[in-house]
């Protein structure tokens, strides 16, 4: 047995994998730095299999969570991030193989290569197995991180996103107005309006509490300006 | 048989599949101004659906085509517009239960909600049949949009998508340099380097004419700023 070929099954046995088509997984752990035969096909697919194992996780775990929430909770479980940590856990960056360039500069420890690298693995093991033991292989890797998690850990509050949504785009930040005030003063009800004018965004908000109004306002004017942004 | 009934059978006409469980098509019908059980968790597991379908579809209809030029052809088959259009095609705005605030203001010709609509009618399926159902089901509705599919009418050239990039985010533009030439006047080596300031990105690009090599320095800035940017 060659070296390369101990080097895989080793990295086979931290994966948790085995498979059938050897060729699958040499190309998920050759950077393009190291071959033309390199690993960013794999990682597109290795993206787009991990989304939907997560998004349908989260769909069955949480069946009272909004959309928002979900979308949230995705976003930081397969943020790049995320992925490089669990690329450290099954030791991904021993077994990558990378130009000498990136060898000298200490490539295997960038977490973009990490990240990219687990993804372009996820993927060989889908096109080696399919769907059903991805699946599995990848709510096993994942473990806690996804069984434990909390939605509201995860959520900051809609202002705070709002404002470091517009900063991340050089917008002046929005605008917060109170329009009513009713009922009796134990027991008020508050009419915020949040304007961007930049967007010609304007959403309302009701809430018991000022504060809350705003939340509110703030939270439809994020889901506004993001589908004014990505239109 | 009532009238609701009626309506979602038709519309199941249009859409080409039967629901055993008929709650989830009420529901991927049912926009959140119409109702508290409405179609954004739907949607939320949908979007996830399509994006693995269209990336599998795409991965091995184009063997030959790298990561990048995939990504952007991905982007411009599950963008809202094209969703729209599909949504337009079975009808759905004709289907899909709105609030009175909605139907007043004709949000059933509104873009987002037959897109957003779409994605929740797919997540309905998806729940109801299973990854392969599903998956036949969108090939079929997209049809020629994926078969005739063109991968270089969809990219744009790298030094406009970084403009637009870097735009988009209110940064200056990128400043290209020529570094050297090189080789006998009718075969000439061109090295450039693309510089964006703001971000600390140098990428260097080589090329048998000055715009070649620009065009190669563009599209590395160009992952190299995405990457910035998402981390």
């Amino acid at each position: 047995m060659s070296h390369q070929q101990q080097q895989i099954e080793r990295f086979c046995r931290h994966l948790g994998y085995e498979f059938s088509d050897q060729k699958l997984i040499q190309r998920a752990l050759t950077h393009r730095s190291a071959s033309n035969r390199h690993n960013e096909r794999l990682e597109f697919l290795g993206d787009a299999v991990l989304g939907m194992v997560i998004a349908k996780a989260l769909f069955e775990q949480f069946p009272k969570v909004n959309e928002g929430q979900l979308t949230r909770m995705r976003s930081s479980l397969v943020k790049g991030k995320t992925l490089a940590v669990i690329a450290k856990e099954i030791d991904l960056g021993d077994y990558i193989r990378l130009g000498e360039g990136e060898l000298k500069s200490g490539g295997f420890r960038r977490a973009s290569i990490l990240a990219d690298g687990f993804e372009a693995v996820i993927g060989a093991v889908y096109l080696d197995s399919g769907f059903e033991t991805t699946s599995q292989l990848i709510l096993k890797l994942y473990g806690e991180r996804l069984t434990q998690l909390n939605p509201d850990e995860v959520t900051k509050d809609a202002k705070t996103r709002l404002q470091e949504l517009l900063q991340s785009r050089g917008y002046p930040l929005p605008e917060y107005d109170l329009l009513t005030v009713t009922g009796e003063a134990h027991k008020q009800t508050f009419e915020v309006v949040c304007v961007i004018s930049e967007q010609k965004i304007k959403t309302q908000g009701t809430g018991s509490s000022r504060r809350n109004a705003e939340q509110l306002a703030a939270e439809k004017a994020f889901t506004e300006l993001q589908k004014a942004l990505a239109s």
